[in-house]
């Protein structure tokens, strides 16, 4: 049974929370926030609070808040020889501002507080400064997920800019494709099948060889035919996007 | 029974006769191809043939070629108060070449040779020049999918131009997300569970409610590190996306 205690309320918090409640080789000892209402719906399962000052003992000390929060809350706790991690994807682990022994526990998942997530496919995403450490933490990740990956801070920040362009940049890319039907009074729910294709054949085959469309077989009379009917914004982005393909190909348009 | 001829032998041709070998609804009584030895596997399911002329008798002829062979094939058609289609997202129905009655019927999905799919749920969009052929199309896409649209000539091609953003672009967007993880020692498929969920989360939430990041929260330090470990070519797509979802939502960076 490992000993856990959650600092911070979010959306990762939450959902990190819920399954940690229904794991059996798990006991939340403690979850704090700094606003008690947001966890008051926690009372009776596990004890809350809105002081980091004496927090109830525990193996592993989570800190789940935003990013700008980390070095300030870590700042705050007083669990000298006690293990501290953070959840962030882009915060390295020196940046536990603590003399506790540090370490890092990163669920490389979109979190939103509606969606139920499956957290065994959820890769976790864990580093410490001692051994000894790291393995409590490969155990608690693996009680979680069958995904268990060693990833230093230097790798971590990069996989969090490779987050950013899979998972912000194609979102904002499924946004434009809806404001495309949305003017011409196509329903957007007509792409979703070929936007979940689009995501799930990468499984199978590296996108390098999954691509298709004009860009790369150097199209440019379709191409030129899908510019003029593009705003202003969206034609910068496909051009750029175009040539970026070619360019990967080695083309030339 | 629905009488279908399929002209053409590339993914989508290939997939679409094999479905419809299958549907007890139609019977296949031709396939053409200009390189019969491309479709020889076929012998003994139905006809095969590389001539164009003396097609035998079908209710539609399904002409499902690359774009830019689309006019000639079908002019070459002697196929008089016959019913032809092309599968193009992107050509106008008008484009057919031929004295036929023309129609479209466009799967709107990303196909692969080697790849399975489940064509039930593939969008197929129908449009004809005239109202029976119209119902004989619907007739015979309900017979294949769950999901059967209505799309003009001119709704076609937006959704198509729609379909690069979220398809071809994000399938580069994920080409980008591998190279930086191939740099830095990461393996891909730790991406694979997020890029997943990013396609699925939108077919609940708009994708303009789903969107999260350093862009959307105006987050300038974060993205100036991010931008500082790329290359050029990922710093301008990056640049112009994190611009462009800042503006979607109407903050300055």
């Amino acid at each position: 049974m490992i000993k856990v205690t959650v600092i911070g309320g979010g959306n990762v918090a939450y959902h990190l929370t819920k399954n940690l409640l229904d794991n059996k080789f798990v006991k939340v000892v403690q979850v704090y926030n700094r606003n008690i209402e947001k966890i008051q719906y926690l009372e009776g399962k596990t004890l809350i609070t809105d002081s980091l000052i004496n927090l109830k003992e525990a193996a592993i000390y989570i800190i789940s808040v935003s990013d700008k929060a980390v070095a300030d809350v870590s700042s705050k706790l007083r669990l000298k020889n006690k293990l501290v991690v953070h959840t962030s994807g882009s915060i390295a682990m020196r940046d536990l501002k603590s003399d506790a022994n540090k370490g890092v526990f990163y669920l490389l998942q979109s979190f939103s507080k509606k969606r139920e997530l499956n957290f065994s496919t959820i890769p976790i995403c864990i580093e410490a400064e001692r051994k000894s450490d790291l393995k409590l933490l490969e155990t608690l990740a693996k009680s979680i997920s069958k995904s268990v990956y060693h990833v230093d801070s230097k790798q971590r920040k990069n996989l969090h800019i490779a987050a950013v362009f899979v998972n912000n940049f194609a979102n904002h890319l499924y946004t434009i494709g809806s404001e495309i039907c949305e003017e011409n009074n196509i329903s957007f729910k007509i792409l979703q099948p070929l936007i979940e294709e689009t995501a799930k054949k990468i499984a199978d085959l590296h996108p390098l060889k999954a691509q298709t469309g004009p860009a790369k077989r150097s199209d440019t009379d379709t191409i030129e035919k899908h510019i003029i009917r593009l705003t202003n914004n969206q034609q910068e982005i496909y051009k750029l996007l175009t040539k970026s393909i070619s360019k990967t190909y080695d083309k030339k348009l």
